[in-house]
């Protein structure tokens, strides 16, 4: 069983640029962070046949799992430091899949200046299982979290919502494909640049990675707080447009179906107009969808202002 | 699928007590570090069926999965901060099952003072996979290495060899049961504070996970350097010891069988006092078993002076 070794030898390369890692000759990897900041970590798991299809290309499942880590860091206004990459490969190793996987790694990791810090490689007989802990830091004490959502506060979205969950429907053949959906399923965008930008000015940031309707209540019932949010401000691309306005019926997909990676703030009123200039710097769409109430859970109103009801709010990793 | 809901919850109190878990209720953990440290970060996976047999107490594998990952911390000479678990579960989750592993593991974390910062629960059609990232700290530049053995060091081990992969075989019934192998097997003792009270002294460090012969070769390759092992130097159990006068042939398994997880050091001649000294502060007995010399590889010598030689020098993880 020396199928690690290949997927050993075919990581090696992209730790050398990062001291921290250790040449990833070692049991751990070593990181400085610097007097005035903190470290920020987090874990998130990708299988085969759940969170992509088992024909999918390797390359971007490797930049989706990256991804959707960056996420989680954006989230909470990190910068990203680097990755440690946990790779449960079936025991009948496709080398050919494990070079893709490796080629995608790497060419996410350069597009996001990150490096390879460490992991591990096992093989077992049942299905991939990815692992990736994703590390970055932030300023001492200013962490963006969910729960410092206020009565009074905007909230706002950035990019587009629906696409990723579309693009997956596209993918299981039950809508027609769209290439641009698909591409937001496999390609999420890390609002990186957003988070870091808004960490002084926003009350309370999430990822949308649940679904909007999921991901909100998670920061109405951190925050203690009640969120409203308009059906029709919400920010569509034009694909997305044409659907709804054909088939209304994919509504809720759009607002439960998840992966879609776009940060929801809550921001005070009076820091519009910095927000505003944030998102033009980060150079990232950001669209004013609803307010924050005193009370609890998500309302989501349709055009008559009639409130909309969800059998099951988001998806479940 | 709402087995995870199920997991997460009785995840929740093992972070209670982390203010650096921010209760699990944000994307990410956020951790200070002393200016004075570095942080020290590890990713060990563990998968059913491979690193533990089908019907294994789920307990003692997630007990597993935490001494494993300290160990690493151990052969680094760091101190250990907190956890994050990736834990992907069968889609049908046996519940008891789960709440067996959440046991184990918050025995464990007690035990080694640790807390659980985040992480991620999944499920999927096939086999459970866990994922552990253990975070951990060490004062600035002072991480222990396997890159630093030199010529004329010594060569020592801690506890005793062997004991696991003999617990692993009489679990397979190739061998008559003994409980104290069987225990060590899933019950390894990380090193922790041997490795950081050897980290001012040792010149080199790694600790013993894949088999005594593999890893003192990682030393070895990475230091430059030969590593000369005196097989009658070797601590053993009386339960080992007994067998091998018995049936000599259970020595390769002993030499490369890993899963040991003691520490093998290379400290040099005039260390050899304060090294004393740190085992018994440290508690931990600690065996003189050869020397490094200029050259390369791992010879194991026996009795007579043979080198002895090995067809698979250790486990493949």
């Amino acid at each position: 069983m020396r199928e690690f070794d290949l997927i050993g030898r075919l990581l090696r390369p992209l730790a050398r640029q990062a001291k921290e890692s250790l040449g990833l000759e070692d049991d751990a990897a070593v990181l400085a962070v610097a007097p005035d900041r903190e470290l920020v970590a987090t874990l998130d798991m990708m299988a085969a046949g759940r969170h992509y299809l088992d024909g999918d290309d390797p390359a971007l499942v490797a930049r989706k799992l990256v991804r959707v880590n960056l996420s989680d860091l954006a989230a909470m206004g990190a910068t990203a430091r680097g990755i440690l990459l946990g790779y449960a490969a079936r025991g009948d190793l496709d080398e050919d899949a494990a070079r893709r996987f490796v080629e995608g790694l790497g060419r996410d990791l350069e597009h996001f200046s990150l490096a390879l810090l460490g992991g591990d490689t096992i093989s077992q007989a049942r299905g991939e299982v990815f692992s990736l802990t994703a590390l970055g830091e932030v300023p001492k004490g200013e962490a963006l979290r969910r729960c410092g959502a206020r009565a009074g506060d905007l909230l706002y979205l950035s990019g587009t919502l629906g696409d990723a969950p579309l693009g997956l429907a596209a993918l299981k053949g039950e809508l027609a494909r769209r290439e641009a959906w698909i591409e937001r399923f496999y390609l999420p965008s890390p609002r990186l640049s957003l988070g870091q930008r808004v960490r002084p000015i926003a009350h309370a940031a999430i990822d949308v990675s649940d679904g909007l309707v999921a991901d909100a209540g998670h920061m109405a019932r951190t925050s203690g707080v009640r969120l409203v949010i308009d059906r029709a401000r919400l920010p569509l691309s034009a694909d997305t447009c044409r659907l709804l306005a054909e088939q209304p019926e994919w509504w809720t997909r759009v607002l439960t179906g998840g992966d879609d990676y776009e940060l929801l703030l809550a921001v005070p009123p009076e820091g519009r107009d910095d927000l505003m200039r944030a998102a033009q710097a980060a150079r990232t769409p950001l669209a004013w969808i609803g307010r924050v109430e005193a009370g609890e859970g998500v309302t989501v109103r349709d055009e008559a202002g009639r409130a909309l009801s969800f059998a099951h709010p988001g998806f479940v990793h």
